[in-house]
């Protein structure tokens, strides 16, 4: 089996992921109480990273905390601040987070069973938005997906992340650079930059899955093998977790939208809307992608039907040629006393001419049917 | 066939689910008045097993008991109290549970005539809710249901099972122990926890399921036989099974979050959201591995015509290299008197590497096109 | 062609039911005014059968008239009064019955003109329903409907069939033995009691194409022939033309439940609410049923490629290990004079050595790929 | 190629019509203002043919004019006036007819630019309605349709069509025999018997597709050619247009019933629904009727799988019984010196039994495999 | 690989559009603000071109301006002004008219990061409508996008386009004509006749997919290849990608139809509900073609499977014939010492004949069979 495949037993993500981590670990949790902490994710950190940014129009303070104590403070300071935790396992420091902030123990234990659906909940006093962060893992040829939980307040956000990553560098940057209007804007404006950062990825991970199906397809054209249907069927699957992955975000943002929300402005709303318009574009394209995938299926179905047709000429015309040959050789290779024709001269050189007589005539034909 | 095939003639389960227990059963008892109490399941149990659990914040008693004298006081207590009925055989005692909790005709003919559609129901005083309980049965490889009711009232639930099970187990130890918040909230609370205890069950299924398609997955790839389509072909038809009964759930849990109903307070339709949010990722799940079957079919599919193809090679092969020769070997084979070369010396040695020149040519054709 | 298929053309059914009795009757009635009556049924019955029931809690009156002179003053009697009309035909007699209870023109064609798509239509003073009586075919292994209407006014109803059938017999039954709630309620629940006998029938005829669905999995699964493919498409057809008449039954039992009519009452909704759950679920049989079939097909195409596959290995292996013996025996079977091999003692058992060597190695590499 | 073809070069409607005329013809118009009169039909008629019908309950007045001076006035009368035009080219008169009848620019544009989407649109005083005339071409095999146009003004009703037809002859004949109550009602009763005559031309279009359909389901189930599936192709294309024709329509007339037009009385809304629920079954018998063209399409498919695989059969059988009787043939005619078997005297004869044992043997195995 | 065939690595288009220019780009300008205008189109020319027209009922100006200094003054005149900006790539420019007329900075970062989903989008004071202009590529046969934005001010209207084209000049045409009622309506009916334009361009390229798809039809009715199916399949493909383009417009369209904007009058509405129309007859024709395409793909299936039956009954009629007859040989071939048969005169004649009645019983049969 090829390395791209993740069937292969002794790969490293071999797990079926059409049903998924959630799935799984919702068997395990089976029977506890609702609001019951168990985190269900990986445990391959030592502790969870807290770090936060804390500005206005004017000042900006951003810092790597390693616990509690600074950062709970934050929520009641007029400045916004973005509190972010990387990893999920220390399910007492979540506890504490949630009690200070007063969230309700559902969103807790969302927060730490990964693998939820895309959401999005108002609370009283606050939005909860659950998004994946998908990213293209080039060695498994497959979607990797993280939850990132945002809880958007009315001056501080929370995220929570699975592991430490890099998909907010970019919005941080432009905080420190005071660039743009992120600096003098307020937490929505905040939670939709944030959320512009997911979604910019997603188009890294169909741009790759783009790409693999150009190769894929190119390959059909070219030069397939058995192995290609093995990969097509690979890419499709991807295709269908991808998608099941990015349609509940535009009902996640559509929701943002329409939400009578206190908690986002007015002004705010447009920036979502574009949000909002790049998921459309993103699933118009993995539904784009999937007719591609299973026109390039049927391509390849085609071609084995195509080529087995070929082979099937070859052994029809080689036959079709030798066969009547062989017999009129056999007839002169029996032992009859009784046969006349052995006796005469020119007889052997006439069943040449007989030979190539047949053998052409039969070329012939194949060439006016068009098999030669 | 083999033991997965429950369509085998000897197999335990060799009912077409597709056409299901409700059909056949409607078909029997057509004609009846509505409301004619008709018990359509097993009846292998002996007696219906009575089980109640009463309970405020403070105290709980939980009690197994033979008939209802005990427990049909509980409707006017304070407390919650919940009545269990395992085994739905004795029409005279639904009768009178429901003569005494004021029930529809109609909600008692549903509670014994199962293989109910999944619903939810408002009545004067109660609602009804009708779910199935899905469990993977390993040896005919297959999805069973059982149908649950539950009927809620202002200070009492009634549950009706068609057999003894245990998929509330874990809600009754969680009231024993007064775990989390479940003791201090009223019936919709208690509702909410005995649906999600039944989704939970659900997520169990799809797991198997989708170990099975991905087993299947497996075996297409790596060794594919004439009954590996059998077996794609029963699972899809489970898939079929699976997804016509988890669909009207999600209904029945929409139905329960926009109702009017006094039953439930709005802190609790968080919690159904909740739920309601299992079943979506349920059916979506169960979409995508319909999806992944189908593919898998495509897969087995254009592996046969795979392996024709290369069947077909080595016959061509074969037959293209030696019939030539033998046609060789004919020829002077001939008893003709007037053969010249016959007499030649060296007309043996020329004739084989004639052959060999005819078979490597054939070889080298054949390799060039890539079939060798 | 098997007994069963109806497209043989001695058959009794042969029509093309796809297109369907009311485009075909459609054809010949055109260009008449609406409300002209024309009946497009058959014309087997000499003379239309009229039977009534006219009852209230008390009483109960049933009687077969040979004329409308005992039954039109029913319109006016204070109990309720059901009556039946047996064939359409006598255009006359129901001329005189929508004149003497006020029909519009319209009702009075499309009651004759069968082959209606089922509807539920208000007018002043009566609800129109149409919904069509379906039957299982047995001989001819199809679906049969035939028209049934029903008008639904104040204190009476009439129900117009065909033929003389015997689908509301349950219904007099039960009106017979005062049993249930039937006798005590208005026309409304007289009205739901016949929609719901109909609907009952509806299960019968899904049971049948259930069973005839296992049978003909089991067929393709154990022992497919070339039929089977004719059979399966036979069977498909027939859900085609099953699903586009329970379809709209549906959508008339919705418009009876969310009708204003003043016909209806509140207390029977719940039973017209039953009836169109079974009418869904129905619907959803019919759609599983339709995969199943599909399913079925895929796995007799697969058969066939597999048998194919079979066979031509067989080919195959026979002619890659007799071709070379017989191009070796070939060999020697030549007649040059200097050939040293000829002379040679030990040759011809070293040849037969030889000839083992490549049947056996050649069997070797068969049973390595798997193919003996 | 067959002459129901239309594909070949020399058919004379070869146009493809997927595509169509509207698209056609909207390229060689692009860029002129909207409302520039640009005929785009076929332009054989010499004159435009101007019919009226001009009546009350009383009396009626049929004339064919040749020119405009005589209706125009018609558009005060207190009558109802009904204005045909046959031909769409003389777009000066078409302009007259426009100015003094008050149309917008726009209508005059669709009327001449024919190949409209059927639509229905209010305008102030009037309402324009577009729809197809379809007829079945038997000669091309294939579905014709013509645009009708229909303008509902107060006391008036304009029809135009592209080419002298009969299809309201009906109705006309209804006006002149006052059948009915066509001649008591107002210019929207006389609009809907229009209408009612145009859909019904649909339904004679669907019986003859309905009937090639079941030709070709024949065809296929009996003596299936290459062809078959080049006429299910055309047929299936035929579908296509029809359906993307009649879709709609349906949606015409729900405009024309929900409308708040004053053009259309409560009274007639009731025959608008009779005529609406008519589209609806012919939509739904055009849809059944894809599902059984695909369905014979699969079954074609099939067939030849199935000609394949007992064509393999044949082959395989005859070689698998000659050729090892044809090696043990060559065996004994080989040259050794040295083959004692030779002098045996029953050697011969014991080789016939051998053969027989094994051509037997051969065709005992293939009996058992079911393939003879 | 033919020239047809955009995946050919050579090809100038090579890019799979599918996945799109879009997507591409908006994983390059990852990260940046929100409104930080990036231009991700081509940068071939040097200057961007600006040309306004500025007319009224009774005046007009044109002109070609190389600088904004005359432009910006006229969005405060009275007459109605539009300026159409042909090349992107110079930010500074487009920065400037933005803030001249009060444009939002998502606006213009969308103005320039081409690709954009069509969209319309209501601002303060002005609307913002984002449409593709399709043209046909006859060289790589594919479809081509270009984005045009439009803003809709009061009394003003900026266009811009990525490249200089000519899709606007049948508008100035008019403009300059002062034809039709276009220079006396205001600024939305010119947007409306821009639209227009930009519509009726799609019906070209439909109409030269439609004949590319009617071209590949006969192709695979007559003289189908292996190349055809990759043919087909690049057709799809653009068929899917033409797909994704023209939905969205109908939703722009319908958006406009229903906005409460003010900046578009009652009086124009109807004549944006015509290019709405237009719309949906592209959509539905490109449906249609999907459907013809996908059947020309079964159809090519199905011919492929017959060429490869044809294939293999000459095969099997040919070794079927001559292989008994070649035994039949072998047999007097062999050297046993005791053949009676050898020495009797008439043997060999009486072989002959037996051979003639084999050969030509085969022969029968086949005939019988119909495959000869």
């Amino acid at each position: 089996m090829s390395p791209l495949n993740p069937l292969d037993p002794l790969h490293p993500f071999k797990t079926l992921k059409v049903v998924g981590r959630f799935v799984r670990r919702q068997v395990k949790r089976s029977g506890s109480a609702p609001g019951t902490l168990v985190h269900t994710g990986e445990k391959k950190m030592e502790a969870t990273r807290i770090r936060f940014l804390d500005y206005d129009d004017e000042a900006l303070r951003e810092e790597e905390v390693p616990d509690l104590s600074t950062v709970l403070p934050l929520r009641d300071s007029a400045t916004v601040s973005w509190i972010n935790f990387d990893g999920l396992h220390d399910l007492d420091l979540i506890g504490s987070v949630g009690e200070h902030f007063g969230l309700h123990p559902l969103v807790l234990e969302d927060l730490v069973h990964v693998g939820q659906r895309p959401k999005e909940e108002e609370y009283e006093g606050y939005d909860y938005v659950v998004l994946p962060m998908l990213t293209w893992d080039e060695e498994g040829g497959m979607v990797r997906d993280e939850q990132l939980s945002l809880i958007l307040g009315p001056r501080w956000i929370l995220t929570f992340q699975e592991r430490v990553g890099d998909v907010f560098e970019p919005v941080r940057e432009r905080l420190r650079a005071a660039k743009g209007r992120i600096r003098s804007r307020g937490t929505d404006y905040l939670a939709y930059a944030l959320m512009d950062a997911v979604v910019d990825r997603y188009f890294e991970v169909l741009e790759r899955v783009g790409d693999r199906t150009e190769e894929l397809e190119l390959e059909v054209l070219d030069d397939p093998t058995p192995d290609s249907m093995a990969k097509l069927h690979h890419l499709k699957r991807e295709l269908v977790v991808l998608r099941r992955s990015v349609w509940p975000v535009r009902d996640v943002l559509n929701g943002l939208l329409r939400a009578e929300s206190a908690m986002i402005q007015d002004e705010t709303r447009v920036f979502l809307r574009d949000v909002y318009d790049h998921t459309v574009q993103i699933i118009e394209t993995v539904e784009a992608l999937r007719d591609v995938v299973s026109g390039a299926i049927d391509l390849y179905l085609s071609n084995v039907s195509n080529r087995t047709n070929e082979v099937m000429k070859v052994l029809t015309i080689m036959a079709s040629i030798f066969i009547p040959l062989t017999f009129m050789a056999g007839i002169y290779g029996m032992n009859f006393t009784h046969m006349p024709e052995l006796a005469v001269p020119w007889a052997y050189p006439a069943l040449w001419v007989a030979m190539l007589l047949v053998a052409g005539s039969m070329v012939a034909w194949f060439r006016r049917k068009g098999w030669l």
